[in-house]
This record gives structure tokens, sequence and C-alpha cells, in this order.
């Protein structure tokens, strides 16, 4: 995995289990076993999964010995949409294309129409 | 690599050049030579970058045998983007707690300085 945090955090992100793990982990805090309860995985895996998330700042867990609750970070999800956020530009200028587009072929479409009514 | 298109685009984001090629296409298309030139990597590295990045869909190559440029793709941006979405309210909650807490400090601070002017 790479240094950088940025890295580390996609790299960790790049997992259905662990995507679907912090969506669980959105709707409040919960342990290993509340975790893999839903999952075709075992408690070892998903402490695997776990470990990762954690050290991409994308969870911390608790300090009680036996119940460690899991508890998603938000900074970590908020840093990648800063990131993301330097693009956005891109795609809204793909739909405004699109959109100017639109309004080509609405305008063509108007025109036969207005030639017709002159005709009456 | 994941075979789900979101886990291969986190996958392929999860490295410092790779992003920072991407920065390089959003300013417009770029040959292997354009891009590798900034980079202390081979045209040979490079290329094996570009197909991390065409695979996950985040980039295009034309179709010239020898000028292939590379164009950047945000369709792929986009989807992480609307990803990153359903987990925006949790870390504007986390800025809304800190603002309400701000209030009560600020409301502290102000509640001394009515009791003096109330002496006078």
């Amino acid at each position: 995995m790479s240094a950088d945090p940025l890295s580390a955090t996609f790299a960790a992100l790049a997992d259905p289990t662990r995507r679907a793990i912090l969506a669980r982990l959105a709707l409040g805090e919960a342990s290993v076993s509340e975790l893999s309860a839903p999952f075709d995985i075992s408690a070892p895996a998903v402490t695997k999964h776990l470990k990762v998330l954690e050290r991409a700042g994308l969870i911390s867990r608790g300090r009680q010995a036996q119940w460690r609750p899991c508890k998603l970070e938000a900074k970590a999800l908020e840093d990648v949409s800063g990131w993301i956020d330097q693009y956005r530009q891109l795609w809204e200028q793909r739909l405004d294309r699109l959109e100017d587009y639109l309004k080509i072929l609405q305008a063509q479409e108007k025109k036969p129409a207005r030639k017709r009514a002159e005709k009456k």
C-alpha cells in the first residue's frame, strides 16, 4: 500500500466488502460480530478489512478489550470528496454540452412546424 | 484487481502518479511522451499506468497508431462522486456540531458581559 494518505484511502475503498462495511457504519457504531453477520465471511476476515479501513483513517475503534465498537470517520471521506471536486466542472461541462445539443435538436424540430403554420 | 467497476476505479486512483496523470489530462489531451516528461519515470512505466487508468474507464486513447492521445473520461469520476455523495451529510453533520459548539461558547462569553452592563 502506498504511503500517502489519499492513496491509502482509495486503496481501502477499492473493495466491495469494505464499502459495504462503511455503509453499515454510516447508520451507527457496530461490533465485529455485528459487522460480519450480513456478510458470508468469517470474523477474522472482517477484522482484516477493518484493519485496512482503520489504517486509511476511514474508521476508528473503541478501546474496550472485548467490545471494540467500530465508528466511521467522516474526515477521510471528506478528503476524497475534496479531491474529486476539482474535477467536478469536467462532468458539468459534459452535461452543459448535452444540454446545448438538446437545444439545437429542439430548435430544429420547431423550424418545420413553423413552416407548416405559415402555409395555412 | 476487483471485477466491479467502482473497485477498479478506486484501485486506479490509489496511486499518486496516476492521479498526477489525470490532473495533467484535465487540462487537455496528451501523448505518452508528453505525459512522461514531468515524471521521473520511463515511457513504458507511464504506459503501464495508462493501461490501469484505461481499464478503469478513467481515460480513453485515440486510435492513431503512433500518436495515440490520452483523454480524461469524466464519467468514471462522476460515479465516484455519486458514491461519496451518500456520505456527504456525515461530515456536514460534523460541521454543524462544531458550529453548535461555537455558538454555545459565544453565548457563554456574552453572559458575563451583560452582567457587567447591568451593574452600571
